[in-house]
């Protein structure tokens, strides 16, 4: 069976809410490539193309897709095969009142650079499929963008990606339990994402890819692109522990994906899922596990720009798999 | 000429403040062997012993050495040969009021679990120096811990690590400008440290070691124990670059440490630190400069359970090295 495309020319969403009308219905397993355009939507092409405000409409995200079976209580996975870039530049940019250093007088708001793609295209993973996309290598030599007359990897990341909300409706430049604007570089080839059904059919919608972007996409932006990302989706129906955020399984570490308005209030929900993990993959008390996540791997920053910030507890998989 | 051996015993500090009395005075390129007690003084050797509170006399950091020719606008340099556990059990614990999860209700404050060490010494680098501590490999072999079962590789940490403070007096129990409590998984062998120098002769102490640490710390500690630190010092003068905080090279990044009150400033603090390095080494623009922090490397969390918090922000080593 050859696999579907679906095209953010298709449909795609600025908002993620608890009622989304799907663009495509998908089997449970059904294997797709989902094209992404870049976040602003193709406004910014050169150095001169500058943000004087973030738009209201950004993050454009292909979808949603409709899971068959998916149901409130489900746990939905997206097994991300290959993210491939599909333009021969990305590009990085600071726009008034967003960033880390927004404040900062001797920095530029509104600056844009445009980071041209400097060879062959940016497969990241062992998928080999046929492409229309820029460059033409099997995935053995990533392609690389320039900043500036400084060559940066290309190692794609999805930007925004989540699934139908419990109860509000968020925009696409805000992360939260459902996913959304989680500005995470493990969102990424190799990487399985697990994400809370809330909604029947799941309504995975994704986009907002990156060239190469940071922990913490500081200036607000990665190197913005569009993408061509292959995935899997699986339904996990009953899991043996639910989950109320996203996680994700790098093939290293099994991560919990926490969004809040602060990073004390992100860190301390994502430790608290780790430890929920823990107890269950080791029987441990909710003590021992809490004390034992103090030990190995740990906190990470995804993102600190966003209207709320993303973090992440990390546990190394010789120490905690996917509960389902 | 023999490695000099400065001991916990010889002087140690609960404070860095302005004016500090050496322990030891160091020649500038000196090589030294430090002993470090564990963070809680050896009061706590059974899951039995529980802390009820956190002492008032903490963090005992070995020193304070005296390093020659270091003056204030300097950089001092410590270099992390080797870390050695020198005992066989490190302590993990909870106490009330400290700890990212502190307010669960589920998990006890206080609790404490001894981790043994199983095997051979927690050698960590390339030193092979003769060793009193435990076990007895050259290194090619590192120790493990037990928790409750579960093995974990003895990957030691020096927590508290810092210089005579250009005005306050800080306890050991906090991180800030000068070092102090970072609680940095980085500050290990094969890392080269940097601090401001604030004072004639710099004043470097050490202790609060740890056998393994989560990035984050979240329980309060990490896996605390007595440790033999082999370091060289060097004195930088006139540094390119000053430095207003710490700075290590891992081999693989550079990276910037800040503390402060929440996780948001001290991010932004290591961010702009970044920023200003990738000025200098790539002749970027300020604002070149913050794009390209948002492209590689990124932000990490060091500690969020300290009287101050602590980020990094890491830059591979091809894009940044040490300005000095």
């Amino acid at each position: 069976m050859s696999r579907e495309v679906v095209s953010h020319r298709d449909g795609h969403v600025y908002e993620f809410g608890p009622e989304m009308e799907p663009t495509y219905e998908a089997a449970d397993g059904e294997s797709l490539t989902i094209e992404t355009i870049d976040s602003l939507n193709g406004a910014i092409q050169t150095d001169d193309d500058l943000l004087d405000a973030i738009p209201e409409e950004v993050n454009a995200a292909t979808g949603p897709i409709a899971v068959e079976g998916a149901s409130p209580g489900d746990v939905l996975a997206v097994e991300i095969e290959a993210v491939r870039v599909t333009e021969d530049v990305g590009r990085v940019l600071t726009a008034p009142g967003f960033g880390l250093l927004q404040d900062d007088p001797e920095i530029e708001h509104p600056a844009t650079r445009i980071t041209e793609v400097s060879d062959a295209a940016g497969e990241a993973g062992s998928g080999n499929a046929e492409r229309d996309g820029v460059g033409g290598s099997d995935g053995d030599e990533a392609g690389r963008i320039d900043f500036e007359g400084i060559e940066v990897p290309i190692e794609p990341v999805i930007g925004t990606i989540g699934v139908a909300t419990a109860e509000e409706t968020i925009s696409t430049l805000t992360p939260d339990d459902h996913g959304g604007n989680l500005d995470t570089t493990d969102m990424t080839a190799g990487a399985t994402a697990y994400f809370p059904v809330f909604q029947e059919g799941a309504m995975l919608a994704m986009g907002d890819s990156k060239a190469a972007m940071a922990d913490g996409e500081m200036c607000g932006t990665g190197a913005e692109i569009g993408t061509e990302i292959d995935v899997t989706l699986s339904v996990i129906e009953d899991p043996e522990v639910p989950i109320e955020r996203p996680l994700v399984d790098t093939g290293n570490a099994v991560k919990t994906v926490a969004s809040a308005e602060t990073m004390e209030d992100a860190v301390e929900l994502a430790n608290g899922d780790v430890v929920r993990l823990l107890e269950h993959e080791h029987g441990f008390s909710r003590t021992e596990a809490y004390l034992f996540s103090s030990l190995v791997g740990g906190l990470e920053v995804s993102q600190v720009v966003d209207p709320q910030v993303t973090a992440r507890n990390a546990v190394p998989s010789e120490y905690l798999s996917i509960p389902f």
